[in-house]
């Protein structure tokens, strides 16, 4: 599969692991990673409904700690014009349906395609990172809007299952696990699903796709039986 | 808030609880509260993405050892005609996206609500049960198929959340509870979401709503706190 050789992504399952602070585990990685001294974040997943201020401020906290400038978009009165000159964004997790809604309701999907096309840095964490992959069609989030499409930004050439879960062997609940819905997904959709656990993420430059963290992931082909794959070089399809 | 007099409904939170066979634990209470010795089996949601002819075969043994015949929607040429003339109609689990889009493709949300509107006893389990509120936009199903529409069949005037989970208090997880989920759906919906646990039901006949089973159902209202609801008649809003 072909990757944009200017696309430089980090795509991060989570903005928090258990047990630290949001992004702390990743920001040290996130600021060498992005090479910036300014981030404009989308904030339009909105957590638990949060504001757009108040959301802002999570990723603003993080990244001033490390000298680093972040911008709420929604603080543009242009956003549009605020992506086209970004030195580089940062879309945070929440829900997904209600951030693929907004960027279609303010025609910024095809901004964002352009710039990250132009080699601008992106990152993502949750649902910031599954709008990454061709379709919101393996998301985890409850659909608390309607999109006009389930297409996303296809800047990979597959989707992703941020927040992957394991099957727990001891739980005696019936609704389906998460590898039980993606292979379901799978009888009516062709791409591979990437499986991303807590504390992965993926960095995509050069044309390459690298797994990062201490995890494996868990790739899923239609059609085949899903798989480990180890931290390093991905090669998919 | 007014329930249609005719409608007959008995709509679960699950086919099957832990430790027990498919509609076990409801079987005797379905038969008799169906009434009917043919029952219109609607198979679109697919469970794990099966057959329709596989999936017919679980509520087909299940009532005929109650000397019930099942007959699969998929089994009639003319599916609309079919449910005109159903005795009883009973919409199992799976994916509730796949179910509504099928449901849309087929011209049948209008034929549904013209039938069951005339007092034709109807039963839902799982996604069966989610397309009876007004949206899907509760379901924890993956957004597998794109639907025309979130909009459902709008028997009950709120939206069900079945398989309805309490927050896991050891969890490390970072996805959301199921309680963050439905808040956040209340960040921009206004309807109520009912929340069946396993093993729970409502039983809607006469205007009323009356939860059964031996557990408490949760009450999600826009700007309340969510409340436990006690088995008996349901009074929402």
């Amino acid at each position: 599969m072909e990757i944009n050789n200017n696309y430089k992504l980090l795509i991060a399952s989570t903005s928090t692991v258990h047990g630290s602070g949001y992004l702390e585990y990743i920001i040290d990685n996130a600021v060498r990673f992005l090479g910036v001294d300014e981030i404009i974040f989308i904030p339009y997943a909105r957590p638990s409904g949060v504001t757009y201020d108040d959301y802002t401020e999570a990723p603003r906290k993080a990244f001033f700690a490390k000298g680093i400038r972040v911008k709420g978009l929604h603080e543009f009165n242009n956003p549009k014009e605020a992506l086209l000159n970004a030195k580089a964004i940062f879309t945070g997790g929440g829900n997904t349906f209600l951030l693929l809604k907004t960027l279609y309701e303010l025609d910024l999907i095809s901004t964002l395609r352009e710039v990250i096309g132009k080699g601008i840095p992106y990152m993502g964490s949750s649902a910031g990172s599954n709008i990454t992959g061709l379709t919101i069609g393996t998301t985890n989030d409850m659909p608390i809007v309607y999109p006009p499409s389930f297409e996303a930004l296809e800047f990979l050439p597959f989707n992703l299952n941020p927040h992957y879960l394991d099957p727990d062997p001891n739980s005696t609940h019936k609704g389906e696990t998460r590898e039980t819905r993606i292979k379901e997904f799978h009888k009516f959709n062709s791409q591979p699903v990437l499986g991303l656990r807590e504390g992965s993420w993926l960095e995509v430059q050069n044309g390459n796709i690298e797994l990062k963290g201490n995890l494996t992931a868990r790739l899923f082909q239609q059609g085949k039986e899903a798989v480990e794959i180890e931290n390093g070089l991905l090669i998919i399809g």
